[in-house]
């Protein structure tokens, strides 16, 4: 096999499917880690049509990879096949400032795109958590969100066409760079958020906006979490439109608080995070009543003004997922979504089923959204514990459907949650839904064994 | 078959097939009329299912019809069978404000949501052009957009949750009241805009925003296109978000300039009107910028501040259609999207097309989207201009597609552009669009004949 992809990719485009670092993802915080037969490197979007044709011709399972920053195996080869890697794809972003858009190859890491939009005084919304590591390919592949996903929509919003590879081979694009289309079936949104399972994004356009002059953080700590959620309430009802609203609960933030970069009151029961945005005068004002619907109830705001120590903010926010991991080595992570109206169950929830399983659980997340990151802390080394967070993770997708909710927000379903999908939808839609696998990849040769509906 | 159906539905469920208001749409301004055998006008969703399961069972052709305000002949019946009208689906819509939110059944107006949404302090943001007619179920079938669409986004943008009526007659949920879902393949972006081709949607759940404290829209007069355009990209490059961006070139001005509620220069070439909106601090600086930036080269500009002025204008804007339809008495009015770069060379080709075909043509609409209702003025009564006027629409389309956009940017395929697609999309898309037609109506009864890919 390596043999037959060398002479299509060349020597430099194929690496022995032993190579570790492609045979997990961060589901290596909970010890998955597939088998492969070779990696391909596609240098264009020609070798992935290419790379494709050869596989499917020859009943080779593909495994589509991104930057490997997700959580639920989704870039893990199951059974063999190639792995096929899209990060040379990763010529710069071509932007065009005045009409707000650009057109990304899909192995552009997210990082690179935002501080190239900021460059030009433009936003890239999208801001999921790993912006270094994960490409935008990868965030198309799973729709991905972030805390600005409140105001700003997930990576599928800012999407206006795409190209890919379909099988049996086939190059082709949807959309473009108009910013409406209702001619066809909207085939752009079925592809975003397929996992690699229909087809293989190869590149995008992306609508771009004027960056917000300032960006200003608020935020709060309780001392339970009804409060916290009260005040939530009370700015959503006061017409507040934060750009993001995060919450962290009692033991994220026990865990994480240490290295927060400002003062923080012992033992909070509950962290909130709204951040105001806009021209300057705008975003202050914002800050000013996010302050004044925070501050009751809670034992102490914190609202830095510097950008240094916004940014340090936002930074630390970002290492809550570490900071979780280094307790006990290693981390079950789900990322549920329920009504608003029931976060507070949810966040409470997560807590009890941990106990129920006897593994230490925490929760954190975009609270605006209804969105946790629901998560059991676990020793890799003990398979009993592995087991149980294994019931547990069941235990809050029941929880989430039984609430109304979802069992995923913006993971995805992957390898970890493959066949989740038909305890949430009815059968008819389940139904549908494989049929469409089937009519995009009749041989089933597409990221095999993920998104799966019916387990 | 009018006997079966007062079976299912009762005396008052259902009209004979000649009642003329169900026949047509807003095409009845090209005079397009279909033929059915009966209308069915359900209570509920219940109805709704039953009645398709009875068709589905005896081969009984469905047309399904909101409103009545398209444009394509999307809610037009072509070969008898039964129009399923969703105007009894009207129960009022159940707001959550503090949540954002709101259950809609589908027969409920757009007007009418918006206005309950703003007795709550919220917007309902998309604002299609006929939203006292239009239906939310029929602005869910097309993806409506609007003037507000530059900035809100189009109609699937707010809807998260979907109830419908799949064939052979299953009533099911997909999405809800949650704000984030990626679990599943998107099949709720996959019903939005499939024109009743796929399933009926009975209810959605929408997301509603808190409404912006002022709306403050600048109009601006230009001596040439070229002149007009520039403005528009200096607002884009400035950086400016104005909510709306739209355009009318020199003809539909002509026309509508004796109703327009202030002052205007004698003879304009071109018209923008922008809108700035957010808190009142907000709206008045951005409003000072618009005027700003729209000044250079301008005739005059036009920027009211008093809340019944700026109505007259909006509702000014609203009249554009009927003003240019009460020229001739009829009007091919199409919707083409270009990438923003060539808007100036479509607004001039659309009249060069008109000249060409040897009819009166003009346009105006979503500049900022590129979005053209691109129109011939026509006499219903003259056959040979009625056929000209079909041959000069698909030179826009074809002018669309070689610019590198859409033939429609909101008003769907229908009847008119069935077929249309193939221009557009590759080979393999088209397929697909083909095949997942298929798998949802595999009888070929929802909504026949139109919006089909190949003609």
């Amino acid at each position: 096999m390596e043999h037959a992809l060398r002479a299509l990719l060349g020597d430099d485009g194929v690496l022995p499917g032993t190579t570790r670092a492609y045979l997990t993802d961060a589901t290596e915080s909970r010890n998955i880690r597939g088998r492969a037969d070779a990696v391909a490197l596609p240098r264009d979007a020609a070798q992935v049509r290419d790379t494709v044709a050869w596989c499917y011709k020859h009943d080779v399972p593909i495994t589509p990879r991104g930057g490997g920053s997700g959580f639920t195996g989704g870039a893990v080869p199951l059974d063999g096949g190639v792995v096929l890697s899209l990060e040379r794809l990763a010529g710069p972003p071509q932007l065009e400032p005045e009409r707000w858009r650009a057109h990304v190859p899909a192995g552009v890491t997210t990082a690179e795109l935002s501080r190239r939009a900021r460059e030009e005084g433009l936003l890239y919304a999208p801001d999921p958590g790993a912006a270094e590591q994960s490409q935008l390919g990868g965030n198309i592949a799973t729709n991905a969100g972030g805390p600005h996903t409140f105001k700003y929509g997930v990576t599928g919003t800012w999407v206006t066409g795409l190209e890919l590879v379909l099988a049996p081979g086939e190059l082709i694009s949807i959309g473009g760079p108009v910013r409406k289309d209702v001619a066809g079936y909207d085939l752009k949104s079925l592809i975003v958020g397929s996992e690699g399972t229909l087809g293989i994004v190869t590149a995008a356009w992306v609508k771009l906006l004027p960056a917000p002059e300032a960006q200003l953080p608020v935020v709060a700590f309780f001392p339970d979490v009804e409060t916290g959620c009260q005040a939530l309430t009370t700015i959503m009802a006061s017409g507040l439109v934060p750009a993001a609203l995060e919450y962290l609960d009692e033991i994220a933030v026990a865990h994480a608080i240490r290295a927060f970069p400002g003062e923080a009151p012992r033992d909070p029961a509950f962290m909130l995070i709204a951040e105001a945005d806009g021209s300057v005068p705008e975003a202050q004002r914002l800050r000013a009543e996010l302050l004044e619907a925070m501050a009751p109830g809670a034992l102490a705001t914190h609202a830095p003004e510097q950008r240094g120590e916004i940014r340090e903010l936002w930074r630390w926010r970002s290492g809550v997922s570490l900071a979780v991991i280094s307790v006990r080595g290693g981390k079950v992570s789900e990322d549920i979504v329920v009504p608003l109206e029931y976060l507070a169950e949810a966040i409470i929830a997560t807590r009890e089923i941990g106990a129920r399983h006897d593994l230490p659980a925490c929760s954190w997340g975009h609270a605006g959204d209804g969105n946790l990151h629901s998560t059991f802390m676990i020793d890799l080394e003990d398979p009993a514990e592995m087991h149980r967070s294994e019931q547990a993770a069941e235990d809050l997708f029941s929880l989430a459907v039984r609430l109304g909710g979802s069992v995923s927000g913006e993971h995805g379903l992957g390898l970890v949650k493959r066949g989740a999908l038909a305890q949430q939808w009815p059968g008819p839609a389940v139904a549908l839904h494989e049929s469409i696998k089937r009519l995009f990849d009749p041989k089933g040769l597409l990221n095999p064994g993920k998104k799966v509906a019916n387990r």
